[in-house]
């Protein structure tokens, strides 16, 4: 199990229209490409840092983080939504801690 | 519900004892103090950014996670060993965004 995460900020006004936009049309679309589970839009609440969302999703093993990579619905999306809306972000990938 | 979670690289070398002493401590530490639900110790595997590893855990709202935050534990954990063994880290705190 990967579970796949990316925190950022957007480039629109706060609870704006346009913000409210990207992030149900991310749910409606990442969350609809095979391979991903547990698909989740967050609230960045910390003031440790300066982003203000997080998408959070889970895929079973890498093969299925590599497809969804390469569909072409998460590329459209990347090039025509993310790349123009966000301001700034990090992705982190998780796996589980054996110890 | 919020979610905590902390992103970190050790000062210690990759897969040594002292490593994974840190690592054994915390879940034995940190899982134990009031108000800390589902506590996740993560191997950080994204190669877009550098750090190693993850602490996640949850608590029902503000009032625990201040508690969790002031417990004494918690304030001997970070200053006995968190600040002596970690080299960077960064923390993010989600809340559900309900769109």
């Amino acid at each position: 199990m990967i579970i796949h995460s990316v925190i950022f900020s957007l480039k629109h006004p706060k609870g704006s229209a346009v913000e409210k936009k990207f992030l149900a049309d991310a749910q409606r679309i990442l969350s609809a490409i095979p391979g991903v589970q547990d698909f989740r839009r967050l609230r960045q609440v910390s003031r440790k840092n300066d982003y203000d969302f997080g998408f959070s999703m889970e895929f079973s093993d890498q093969r299925a983080y590599d497809a969804y990579n390469d569909h072409p619905d998460h590329i459209a999306w990347v090039r025509d939504r993310w790349v123009p809306e966000v301001h700034k972000f990090l992705e982190i990938d998780y796996e589980g801690y054996a110890g």
